[in-house]
């Protein structure tokens, strides 16, 4: 399935029962995702067991992306969750997440991780700044940081791209729905996000002005 | 009276009512804030009518302070927050606020309305960086964006400030009183702050890594 | 005259004379620039003599803008400087650069200027990100900044903006050169634009990570 | 040896050749620093050969420091380079650097090799913001970005942290000799940092708002 992210995208209408209607953007393959629940695509580059050692040694480094639909002046109009089914039968949101390889730009892990949870028709246009929006610092523990990632100590490098295209999810295990400022920084959003993220998007929202 | 502010500071305790405690920080002389409540002692170099005239012509140039206490790796600890009793009885929040004079520094402006606000002994330490955590940007009229004056358009320059010496409060119309990120960020704190800074204030403690 | 602002862009060449060959963006009507030279066309919401006074009573803000071409991955590319011929012959470059007026946002003032200076066809990708990567502050004098306007004292918020389209230039007395990087951030460039801006030029591309 | 820091620091004064007269602060162990000819002081939490072989596998995740003088408004007045001999007997600047360590917080390890590099007494102040000026990537390879690192793929988080103590070097291998702005930004200094730090040193600047 594919369908248009850009251009009146169907907002996700959700109420006090965070049950929301998601009819925008399939996306999946969200692989390398900070998550055990998923294989990493590119621990071949790496081996699983050497993977698995180094996070407990290391920490890795990641970038996020938050991607947005803005309007011609460059304000951000909508914010786009991914969304997944847990084992359990709950709903998590998420953000595109993943590794920076070796010898891999941070630029380049951005692209790539986008394409790989948003499909290569969503058209990032990433940012001209190299400035992340935040360092978000992950640990097992929780209490260190608002954020945690019971596999491993991982700093991510968090960046705001606005997508133009079309989303072609790869695997149907994820979703993509848009949602506007206000709804996304709603405490039912935010609250389900993993690992702490709510934090990172409020985060991401102050820094393009769109806190309220 | 002074009070110390540095060093466990007796932080104002509050509940849902909003009711505050206050027995940190006196300040006042919150004499060019945004308001139109108190005369701005510096119109003496434009005039209050010429002012009164630009503010209807011009966006005025505004800078702002979020003062804070850090820890010894520079991390948030405390949020100060100027409070004042209003003709109605009411409280409101503030930050410190003020407009740059003609010939004035960014930097000298900034400094000037710390001291004016918090008094001489605040000894705020000034960040090296020159880059504001976000442009605020007041109008008269509500909805145009999270911030509104209606005195006049404003484009303030917004910073956090690390305070680390003793408050000289110089009129009793303002207090300082010290909340931790925590409390700053509860919806009865931010809700009552003026002219919409509760959307700042948060701003201010994402750029600080102190959301949550 | 229009010529094509993206991909491939023929770079003006110049050796040390600072004797440039411009074939791609001419652009024009840089009307509100800040300069004495060319009348205010926004004045008439003020009167020349109202905008005169205030200019030496209170700072006045500005927006400033310096267009990009990016590659896929947001790398900046190109830099485009407008140039221009003063009255003694002598060719100075310039950015992008205009006021805020009463009532208008920060980025639609930066839209109205790009549009102004490039062209309704130059389709800026304004940054999501609220945050100038520079506040310039302009003073008449010499040595307070980098920064001087002969005019005024002026507070700049400072943008680096890709644009995608093409340009329009409103009047022939204005071009656009697009100059890589490590072009843009010689000597014989830097030390040729109006005010210091040279300073801000390397400010930007230290900002998008181009610096060398 | 002992010297202060603050007030007055006396500056490496150097001409053409580079000839550096160094009478501030001394300073040492620069052992963790990203350089193949010093081991690594904290490789005991990983192993020689475990590090050796992950530097070839995954990019590895450092801070670094630009230590500075502040005045009383927070302008840099100095800055505060790291000197050493090279085997060769040429001297190589360089700044605070080193990696994060497992389970450690970003300002936790950029506080941790300020001491190691200036001594317990140097007082940073970590700056409240927890954004980096610049996020420095480092290939093994020339030409990929403007840093390189013989060793490995490092990302750098890079902070400018005021200094306000005492150093007290803890070998002589290294020297901190403070220049000012203007002098930090020569070619005959910057062309001979390590790794390209160079141009990280001159996004520093341009963060304070210190280039010209």
């Amino acid at each position: 399935m594919t369908s248009t992210c850009r251009r009146q995208p169907e907002r996700g209408r959700f109420g006090r029962s965070g049950n929301l209607h998601l009819r925008t953007c399939d996306s999946g393959s969200y692989d390398e995702h900070m998550s055990v629940r998923t294989p990493d695509p590119n621990s071949g580059w790496l081996g699983d067991d050497e993977l698995a050692a180094i996070r407990l040694r290391l920490p890795l480094l990641y970038v996020e992306a938050v991607p947005v639909h803005v309007d011609g002046l460059g304000r951000v109009t909508d914010v786009g969750l991914l969304l997944r089914a847990t084992k359990t039968g709950s709903i998590t949101r998420t953000i595109v997440s993943g590794r920076v390889m070796y010898g891999e730009t941070v630029r380049e892990a951005l692209f790539r991780h986008i394409e790989k949870d948003l499909g290569p028709m969503a058209f990032p246009l990433l940012p001209a700044s190299a400035h992340p929006f935040s360092v978000a610092e992950y640990f097992p523990e929780a209490g260190r940081s608002p954020f945690t990632d019971e596999r491993q100590h991982a700093v991510s490098l968090a960046f705001v791209v606005p997508v133009t295209g079309t989303c072609e999810p790869r695997q149907d295990a994820l979703e993509v729905t848009w949602l506007t400022p206000e709804e996304a920084l709603a405490d039912a959003v935010t609250s389900e996000m993993e690992g702490g993220r709510g934090v990172l998007l409020r985060a991401a929202l102050a820094s393009v002005g769109r806190l309220n």
